[in-house]
C-alpha cells in the first residue's frame, strides 16, 4: 500500500505544464505525495497534445504524469480563483513553471498565497528565474542548455556545439527545485514558515557546469569540445571496434598498465610519454592512433570480455532498445508497466530513489484523464458536494 | 549568519570521493548542513590530486567541496572505527560512493551504522547499485552515459555517440541522492526511523531517457541521434548565422507565423508543408535548408536583436567564458568568489536554489586542507581533548 511512502501525506499543488515542472511533480508523487494536477479545462497541459500517442493518449504526458490527479481549474474565473486559495490553506507545496509575473497577474503570487497559508512552499520553476534583467525572456530546454554553456562543451572538436539529447536543461531544474521544497519542508518544521523558492534553468545548467568552471577561472582556458575525452583523465573515452564502439576508462596508472596487457601492447606501459594521466592526456594525440589500431582488432563484446577480466572500467554504447532490456536496468526495476484505463499497459521509467524501509516501488498509478479527480479534490480537500462542483462547472470555473 | 538557512543543524558524515558523492554533500552544505568530510590521512579525496591546481590547491577539489570541513581517519585502524560509530551516533546522514560491499569490509556496513543509530539516513551512491548483476563492476561517469543510452541520443545525424561535456552520469546521481536523504529525513521525522539508500548512476540516466524511452516503448522506433533538433517540436534547432550559431525555438504555430515574418519569409507560414509543428517535422529536410540560407545573412547578435523584439524564444550559444560574464549569471549571483588560504580567491558557482526567507547565497566558506577540522569534529561531536586527538594520529587512527 502507498501509506508507507516517504513524503505520505504531502499535499502539492501542481499548475505546471510541459517537462520542468511536472518532471519535479513526478519525483514527488513517485515517492508519496498526493499531488493535485490543475489543468486548464480546455485542453490541459499542453504536452497532452505531443506525439507519439496511444490509444489517443500521449506518451509523453503518461510517462510524466503518473501517481498524480488532475483536477481542471480556469484560474480566471473568480469562484476558481477562491477554491484554489481554498486549496492552497489544505496544502503543503504549490509548483508552478509559467513566466515569471504570470501568477501575481492571476491575483495569486506568492504573497498572496502566504497570506492565505504562512506555511505554504511555493517553488516557481523558470528559464531565467524571478530576478534579472532576462526574467521575463522566453525560454525552451535548448535556449537553457545553449546559454548555460553545455552545448559549448558538448561534441566533437571539429564538429558543432551539441545539444544534450535528453532535456537536461528541464530536468535539472525540476531536480533542483524538488531538492529546494524538500529542504524548505525540513525549514518549516522547525519555523512553522513556508517560503518561495525560484529556480531558473540557466542557473542549474552552470551549476553543473563543475569542472570547465574552476578549469576556466583558474587556468584561463576557454573548455572547448573534446569529444568523448576526459579533460584530465586519459585514456577515459570511446573507442572505434571492429563492430562497434567501446568504453574505455582507465583513471590511473594501475588501470592503465592493465589495459596495455589486455590489448597486447605491454611495452606502451613503459612508455614514457604515457607514464602519467598528465602524461597520456598530454599526449593523446600520439596515444589515440594506437588505441584505435588496436582496438579495431576485435569485436565490442570481445573487448568487453577481455577487459572485465582485467577489471578495467567498461562498456557498450547502448541504444534505447538496449538501455530498456539491459539486465541490471531490469534487475533495478527501472522500468514499469502501467496500466492506463484508455490507453492499456505504458511502460515508463521509474523512480531511481531505491530506499530501504520505505521502497517507492510499486505499482505506479497511471496519468490521470484531464480532470478525472476534479469531484474527487475538491470533495477530499474542501468538502464540496458533486451539485457544487457540477454547478462551479456550468459556470465555466472548473 | 549561517543559523538561517535552510539546513542547519543537518550532521552529515561524508565519506565519499571525486565527484557523485562530494557534489551531493555540497548541495546540502551549500544549504546549510554541517559536513564533516572524512578523508584517508594519506592524500585524503583522490580529487585533491586533479588539476588544474591554484597555488598548489586543486581547483576541482575546491569547487565542489567548499562549505564542508576535512577531518582524517585511517578506516582500517579499530579505534579509528569506534570514533567512527561513535560519530555515527550523533550524526543525521552518512554520504559514502565506495564500490558495493566496501563498507561491509570495513565492519561499517549500513546494518552495523543503524543498530549503532536507528535513525541513520545512510546513502550509497555507486555505478551500478547495490544490487543486480553488475553490482560490483567499476563504473566512471563515461560508463554511465554509454550504458544508459544519452551518448546514442546525443550528436549529429552522422556522427558518432557523443559524451555530455559535463558529468551527468555523476551530478544526476548526486541530485536523486539528495532527494532521496531529504525524502528520508521527513519519513524519519515521523516514524523515528532512518533507512538505507541506494542510488545507481546507470538508473538515473535511464530516469532522465524522460520521452526517448516513451518514444521507443509506444512507437517501436529507436530513438537515435539528431543533432540539435528536437524530436518532436520544430524548429527547434541551432541554425549558423554569418558569424556564428543562434538557438530558434518556435515552439507553436504563432512563433512559426512570427519566425517567418522576422527572416523575411511570410511565404513558409503559408506554406502547407510547414503548416502545423507534426509537419514541419516531418519536412525538416525540405526546412532545413531554407533556414539555413535565411539565417546565414545576418549575425546572431543582429538575429537575437530582431527575434526578441517578436518575442521567440532564442539566444546565442555561449562558451564558459561567456556564462560566466553573463549579466543574467551574475545578476542571479551564480558565481562566487571564495578566499581559499592557500589558493587566494577561487571562483565557484553557487546554488541554484534560490529561497526567500532562509537564503542560501551568503559568503562561502573555502574548501578544507586534508585534515584542517579533524580536532574540531572530534572535540565537538564526541568530546575529544587535543592530547586524545594527538594520541590517536600518533597511533595512525586520524
Amino acid at each position: 500500500m502507498e501509506s508507507n511512502l516517504p513524503l505520505k501525506n504531502l499535499v502539492v499543488l501542481d499548475l505546471s505544464r510541459v517537462l520542468a515542472g511536472p518532471y519535479c511533480t513526478m519525483v514527488l508523487a513517485d515517492m508519496g505525495a498526493r499531488v493535485f494536477k490543475i489543468e486548464h479545462p480546455e485542453g490541459g497541459d499542453d504536452s497532452r497534445a505531443f506525439g507519439p500517442f496511444v490509444g489517443g493518449e500521449s506518451a509523453y504526458f503518461m510517462s510524466l504524469n503518473r501517481n498524480k490527479l488532475s483536477m481542471t481549474m480556469n484560474l480566471k474565473h473568480p469562484r476558481a480563483k477562491q477554491l484554489f486559495l481554498a486549496m492552497v490553506r489544505h496544502a503543503d507545496v504549490v509548483v508552478e513553471n509559467f513566466r515569471p509575473g504570470a501568477m501575481e497577474r492571476l491575483g495569486l503570487g506568492y504573497e498572496t498565497l502566504r497570506d492565505v497559508n504562512p506555511r505554504i512552499v511555493y517553488a516557481a520553476v523558470s528559464g531565467f528565474g524571478h530576478s534579472g534583467p532576462y526574467m521575463l525572456k522566453p525560454c525552451y530546454d535548448i535556449v537553457a542548455q545553449a546559454m548555460g554553456g553545455l552545448m559549448s562543451i558538448t561534441g566533437h572538436p571539429d564538429g558543432p556545439p551539441t545539444r544534450v539529447g535528453a532535456s537536461v536543461g528541464d530536468i535539472t531544474a525540476a531536480l533542483f527545485a524538488t531538492i529546494g521544497i524538500l529542504a524548505a519542508l525540513r525549514e518549516r518544521d522547525g519555523s512553522g514558515q513556508g517560503q518561495k523558492i525560484d529556480v531558473a534553468m540557466l542557473d542549474c545548467q552552470v551549476a553543473i557546469l563543475e569542472n570547465a568552471v574552476s578549469r576556466y577561472l583558474t587556468g584561463g582556458e576557454v573548455p572547448g569540445r573534446i569529444g568523448n575525452r576526459h579533460p584530465s583523465i586519459t585514456p577515459f573515452s570511446s573507442l572505434a571496434t571492429a563492430d562497434g564502439w567501446v568504453i574505455v576508462a582507465a583513471g590511473n596508472d594501475s588501470l592503465w598498465a592493465r589495459l596495455c596487457g589486455v590489448i597486447g601492447r605491454p611495452d606502451l606501459a613503459a612508455d614514457p610519454r604515457f607514464a602519467t594521466n598528465g602524461d597520456r592526456t598530454a599526449h593523446w594525440s600520439e596515444l589515440e592512433p594506437l588505441l584505435t589500431e588496436a582496438f579495431g582488432a576485435r569485436t565490442t563484446a570481445e573487448w568487453l570480455a577481455a577487459r572485465e577480466g582485467a577489471g578495467i572500467p567498461s562498456g557498450p554504447i547502448n541504444d534505447v532498445a538496449q538501455v530498456i532490456s539491459d539486465p541490471q536496468v531490469n534487475a533495478r526495476g527501472m522500468i514499469q508497466s502501467v496500466e492506463h484505463p484508455v490507453a492499456g499497459p505504458v511502460a515508463v521509467t521509474t523512480s531511481p530513489v531505491k530506499m530501504s524501509r520505505t521502497p517507492v516501488d510499486r505499482e505506479f498509478r497511471s496519468a490521470p484523464g484531464l480532470g478525472e479527480h476534479t469531484a474527487y479534490a475538491l470533495g477530499e480537500l474542501l468538502g464540496l458536494s458533486l451539485e457544487q462542483v457540477a454547478e462551479l462547472r456550468r459556470e465555466g470555473a472548473l
